[in-house]
């Protein structure tokens, strides 16, 4: 398998990635950048992510054997109408999206039926840092992407979009729409929208500044996605509402009772809920990934 | 200044990380460990943080210059007890205590009245790794340690206990115990509940093993803490109730708002706080310390 060219529509951390990733990969021979800002566009062309740069985007998929939407989940709707009547039917669509059930609802207002040559994605992958300047060619690497396909799924549109992901390093699964935004809500979305809120309650205290200037590492770790970009959270918060919604309110029903705990002093009840979380996170989550970042990253108790 | 015999009740990570500090620092002559296992002050011994085990609190304080109680909070007071009569008058008492209000509590109730050589203190450093096998010379390194003095402490004893800490390369400040609970549930405790509490709530989904099993780097840095030790934090839990109880209440109407935005899907909203949170991350915590970490560290969307 070979792309001829490749366009992506959105050239920032997550689509320049991917085109260095597989320029890299030498599996494409010409990608077309495509994006609103004409600066950013000559960026990525200086900085050798894209060949061509083009604001419109119609013509930059024309001729594309795939196109890769990789803009906020937010503005999905308005680029998959722009592309609607321009795309070959034997041109693949995919998407980036950090949420699916949206995205794929959007295309199907967009296009009436779900295109068999649309295959949505999303790359579990990202830093805190935006923009094509901030792309790299391993970020892809050891990740996961999940693609979720449905009925109306070409298996050869499939079998290409995971070949692709597959060249930058990615390990490709697939499951359903639906089942990938409840695991994303709990695995991703609730953290954000946690550690937002614990930044924003901190900041709005009377001893902020203190509270911040004897915040150590544990604090950093633990706040570090708040420094993520605002714009796209604030689109997956509203695109994955209801999988969010749910994830929320588990979690406020947890931790009501570890509030009713503390007040109670109710000492057991605290240690099962702290031995529990212990023994998931040590369990599930690698252990190599940790012992090996402990003793440079020590943190306040 | 020079420390004759340190002694140190609890030869832990912390203990030990300050009998390895102030040992390279050439800042003692002899130190004595003690704890309830036998077995574990022998290891402490071999490894050479200490040079004498005892078992017994009353004997192993005997003839030191310092005492240093690095036991669990909610083990503060049966240490105090052990030591109340036997005390030479001369000899300075410090703690480690992630509390401080109730640590002085527990003073007042055991002595009757503040010991003026008891100086309170707090060390914010720590890994998720506990046992004398984790502690290390440089752990206090360019951290901060809080002492909390009160009405009652002997100028003399609250300067021997700032140069000992300042020997292990950490910065020594001073505040009100009070106060001190107060910043430290906010940036501490509350943190160590939301992620305890986070990964309850996944470990006890239907997904669970999905869940984890899609977690990426973002989920790992915010659920580090959630590895710490139940026992330790079921006790500042209770130890720090008041201070811990309000940080959670401010934290539930924040939550709620976020939430109530979802729901309305009110994105200006999510905006207003996904953004003030960013900047005072992005303002208040040391930003070289986040860049130098990003590319080693990707994370989930």
């Amino acid at each position: 398998m070979h792309i001829n060219r490749l366009c992506i529509i959105g050239v920032g951390l997550i689509g320049g990635s991917l085109a260095r990733a597989l320029r890299a990969a030498s599996a494409v021979t010409e990608i077309v950048g495509c994006g609103r800002s004409a600066d950013e566009l000559v960026k990525a062309k200086s900085l050798g992510v894209i060949d061509i740069a083009e604001t419109n985007i119609a013509r930059a998929a024309q001729g594309a054997d795939i196109v890769v939407v990789a803009v906020p989940v937010g503005a999905m709707e308005s680029v998959f109408s722009q592309l609607a009547s321009k795309l070959a039917p034997a041109t693949i669509l995919t998407d980036v999206g950090s949420t699916k059930g949206n995205v794929v609802a959007a295309a199907q207002r967009v296009f009436g039926t779900l295109p068999p040559a649309f295959v949505p994605g999303h790359p579990i992958a990202g830093t805190e840092k935006n923009g094509v300047e901030a792309s790299f060619a391993e970020l892809y690497r050891g990740r996961k992407v999940i693609l979720t396909p449905n009925n109306a799924t070409d298996a050869n549109a499939l079998q290409r979009v995971h070949w692709m992901w597959a060249q930058t390093g990615a390990q490709v699964l697939e499951m359903d729409a639906q089942h990938h935004d409840e695991v994303l809500a709990a695995t991703s979305h609730l953290p954000h929208m946690l550690a937002f809120t614990l930044v924003h309650t901190l900041a709005n205290m009377r001893e902020r500044d203190e509270i911040f200037k004897y915040a150590a590492g544990g604090f950093r770790d633990f706040t570090r996605i708040a420094s993520s970009d605002p714009h796209m959270w604030r689109d997956i918060a509203l695109a994955n509402r209801d999988a969010l919604l749910s994830a929320i309110q588990r979690f406020n029903g947890e931790l009501a009772a570890v509030e009713q705990a503390v007040k109670q002093s109710d000492g057991d009840a605290l240690l099962r809920v702290f031995e529990q979380a212990k023994q998931a996170r040590d369990r599930f989550i690698d252990e190599s990934d940790i012992t090996a970042k402990t003793q440079s990253m020590p943190r306040n108790n």
